[in-house]
């Protein structure tokens, strides 16, 4: 009979929330024991699991029988930043439908609210303006989705039910109805040039790293809209300032930043244009991750093979 | 042979609008002939169909031959405000999905709007505050939607698609998959009693005339959100600018108004968390609109009935 003192759960980089997630696992998966760092330093060699989100480097290289890896969220370049951890250790991201609804649900809120120009209407509000203000049919606007995995494709099928035009790219060529898809460095120009509205899904990898910049920005449409949901760092945030004023990128919405939280005195917060939300277009939901967790861990003692494995080499 | 001649359609309310609109018939609809307000002033007694928005009282009891009255838009109280319209006049509601498409949208982006509370974020913006910020799952927020037609039912597939909780209310009682229905003025309460954001899509009547008024707002939970793309004159507007300072309205978004244009020193240009369109949730596109008067006008010369026939009893 296996003991639930076998399954323990150390949480790396978010010690913080070790005691809410801890009352979570308590009631939804009961089989895993969390461990506190006290405990986990005490007794290193007992860890078996990991969830993490930005681990200290040698954090989990530091604890010798851990198998598995879980991400807190669903991008992982938080944790493949540590180079140190053993290159056998399974890394699993997190896939929860909940993550994956809010996704969904904030690039469908700021499609909308470029598709229907916000600012304009707000700035006639300010000035009492009641305002002549028109947009195009959905059908003759092209939102344009770069990363087209679990996300991605489920954000291009809400927009599809609103009648969005869409087109879509990804490393790997990848078909999906009502989505003309590209693939590869090679036909980035072409995917970029019919896009009004440009949604960045991307995970963060060495290729992606930068990518947002002036010379792909210079193949959109003058004036398209940038929104970025993936990472920070795939941001030229000095091309994108540039751009963005020069009217090259006519409106944008960012989630992510290069640094976070974004400093009280960058020059971000004060763009025209530009929204800035704080990292929260969506959020892993406990419950559901646990149950998450939970079963992978069940599956993997009973030799099913882990699901959501990252691929070290490609970056996610 | 049918001449075109005899399919002769004249602009009620609407004549700034006839060169657009005759040249968008010139190319969907030859069969039927516009006729500008000097044509129709020499010769009333041609004219067989009318296309109306707020006809000038008498303005269609002055054509003799008038067999068909095509509202263009989804609301026809502008119309029915003419009570010197011969009773045995059929009256159409425009139905276009292009239309109903773009209230759907309208809904969407509004009930993401409260469901984000968009003015926290962009008050945290514009004093540099990374906010911490969430909001609840979307499965723990209920919609309540005012009027089930059409558009109601549209909207609430789309809302059911990012899994929130839905009520419906209407005047006759329907059922729809995924929306806890209620009916009539005695469920009313009830209804009210659960939506966290209320939206009211109802026609004008005599029953829905200054409907959302204190009492209704008491009914609603605390801070509740207010989304009215109906009629301005469904809102008490004294009530609510009380409700929205009290807190009892927690945020609005208004696309109607008793007066519209929003007179410029009107008090809801500048109330905070009300966000002020100027009744532009939706347009009817010429095209689809063109088309779809086009069908019954040949489908009612064939001798078949006529489609979206307002009640004038009902009100529409």
């Amino acid at each position: 009979m296996t003991t639930t003192s076998s399954r323990r759960l150390y949480f790396a980089g978010i010690h913080d929330r070790t005691p809410s997630w801890r009352s979570v696992f308590a009631e939804k998966a009961p089989e895993i024991t969390v461990v506190s760092p006290e405990e986990a330093a005490a007794d290193p060699a007992s860890i078996r699991y990991c969830l993490a989100w930005r681990p200290r480097p040698g954090e989990l290289a530091a604890l010798p029988n851990l198998q598995v890896v879980f991400g807190l969220g669903a991008g992982v370049d938080g944790i493949l930043a540590d180079t140190t951890i053993p290159a056998h250790l399974p890394i699993v991201r997190m896939v929860e439908k909940g993550l994956t609804k809010g996704m969904v649900e904030y690039v469908l809120w700021q499609v909308l609210y470029h598709h229907r120009r916000v600012w304009e209407l707000e700035e006639a509000q300010a000035h009492g303006i009641w305002l002549d203000h028109s947009y195009p049919a959905p059908w003759d606007r092209t939102v344009g989705i770069m990363g087209l995995g679990e996300i991605g494709a489920a954000a291009a099928e809400q927009l599809a039910a609103f009648k969005f035009k869409l087109r879509g790219w990804s490393r790997s060529r990848k078909s999906l109805s009502n989505v003309a898809c590209f693939a590869g460095a090679g036909e980035l120009p072409a995917f970029l040039k019919g896009c009004d509205i440009l949604v960045c899904l991307l995970p963060l990898t060495a290729e992606t790293r930068g990518l947002l910049n002036a010379d792909l920005f210079a193949h959109l449409p003058r004036g398209a809209a940038l929104i970025n949901a993936g990472r920070g760092a795939q941001l030229n945030e000095a091309d994108f300032l540039a751009a963005l004023q020069d009217g090259q990128i006519g409106s944008a919405t960012l989630d992510v930043f290069q640094t976070e939280p974004l400093p009280k005195d960058h020059p971000f917060w004060q763009q025209k244009r530009l929204f800035v939300t704080p990292h929260n277009a969506s959020m892993t939901e406990a419950d559901a991750a646990v149950l998450a967790i939970r079963q992978q861990i069940l599956d993997f003692e009973a030799g099913q093979p882990l699901r959501h494995l990252v691929d070290r080499q490609a970056g996610y």
